[in-house]
């Protein structure tokens, strides 16, 4: 058997996206115009797309709740920010002093339900999209070439350090492989067997762009069978109900 | 600045591994001899680390202690095993029908404290290594080359579907990048600028490879400043301590 082999690639920069921006346009030209292979993966800070998306908020305008301002100060936060974040949270899953740890609408854990202050103007936040498996979506089907897409975002996690890049979004991508059933050189059925693909695709994505320097988008080729000609499920697959919570108290 | 990339390559497979093979020379031959390049990363799977380290446990040798006894039927797993990782395991953290979570020795939070039955002969199971950062260093210091090294293993998550890949044990890497050049000592802010770039090549990694066809080390190359002359503190900087559980009851 060949040995896969993968390439990971940061597109140039792109311009400061604005609200109605053609994010397709923009990571097209990024790519020097150049059409994306069709076992390519496409990987996209959910920043772009949520600013494409008009997805951010200017905190002076926004109207805090008595809980928002309750709450502002046991964490010490702002209040403005603090009603944005419980504006797309759906459970608190942990609060104290400075720590926001959420489950937002979409069923994501993750610190301030996403929201976040940088690389975005002062004054400002930005939001998750709303559907971020439908923005993967609309993407892939306007880039030429139709790679897979990933909206790719940093968590947290809740026993080591430093971010991990998951995605919140994904067209086109086997999200989870299931190798259950699926047997070693010994004929035993293997373990870790259900792969976090698309996490793994937005992580290694990761190591090749630099969020500082505007490369929001990274191309993932030689990924095979791992890129779907369907659409498929997206990343919802990857969320885990909260009923389902396999570290929790219940 | 031209655009980072990064290339992932799945080496040959390697022959089954036995308790003292020099693991370097099987690594090096599965790259078909040549050397390694200075700011590739080497990364292997923590069985045949384990493996070559003797860390294999004959389940029908081991001696079963009555809180063992106990939990296996609470949980419906054999006694023997249920024997193997609590003798690795400094805390459970949950414990239900076919569920045991553990914080290991190291520190890790994963299940079963990391111990595992494929990819390993019948009646056997397989422990982590003692101190993988150790391992990780005398990988590096044997390949031609002197790449990073990574030893990983898949954790499951909290809140997600699908196994992470995860670095247990580094040298030569960046284990984790802190993207504004200051720690926040305040805690205020939880965005994305401390990066688990170890547990990002892990994952990168992951794709090129197939658990089940032998092929435990892939390389990681093009990391450029990520990989460092001296082998640094290792992935144990990834484990946060249960003192500092972000998400627990506490």
């Amino acid at each position: 058997m060949p040995s896969p082999s993968l390439s990971v690639r940061a597109l140039d920069a792109l311009p400061e996206v604005r609200p109605g921006d053609d994010l397709a346009a923009l990571v097209l030209a990024a790519n020097g115009g150049r059409p994306f292979l069709a076992d390519d993966c496409v990987v996209v800070s959910h920043k772009v797309v949520s600013k494409a998306e008009g997805r951010l908020v200017e905190l002076a305008a926004v109207e805090v709740s008595p809980r928002a301002a309750d709450l502002a100060v046991v964490l010490d936060k702002e209040p403005a920010l603090v009603q944005v974040v419980l504006d797309d949270t759906a459970e608190i899953v942990r609060a104290r002093r400075g720590v926001l740890i959420c489950r937002t609408h979409h069923g994501f854990v993750c610190a301030n339900a996403g929201v976040d202050r940088s690389n975005v103007a002062e004054g400002w936040a930005v939001t998750l999209p709303v559907d971020p498996d439908a923005s993967a979506r609309a993407l892939r089907a306007a880039l030429p070439g139709r790679p897979a897409v990933v909206v790719a975002d940093s968590f947290g996690r809740a026993w080591r350090h430093g971010q991990a890049e998951v995605a919140i979004g994904c067209a086109g991508l086997v999200a989870v492989a299931d190798e259950r059933g699926a047997v070693d050189r010994h004929g035993r059925e293997l373990q870790a067997t259900v792969i976090a693909v698309a996490d793994h695709v937005a992580s290694a994505a990761d190591l090749a762009r630099r969020k500082a320097s505007g490369q929001p988008a990274v191309v993932v080729g030689g990924l095979g069978e791992l890129v779907t000609p369907d659409d498929g499920p997206g990343a919802a697959v990857l969320v885990r109900a909260a009923s389902e919570d396999l570290f929790g108290a219940a």
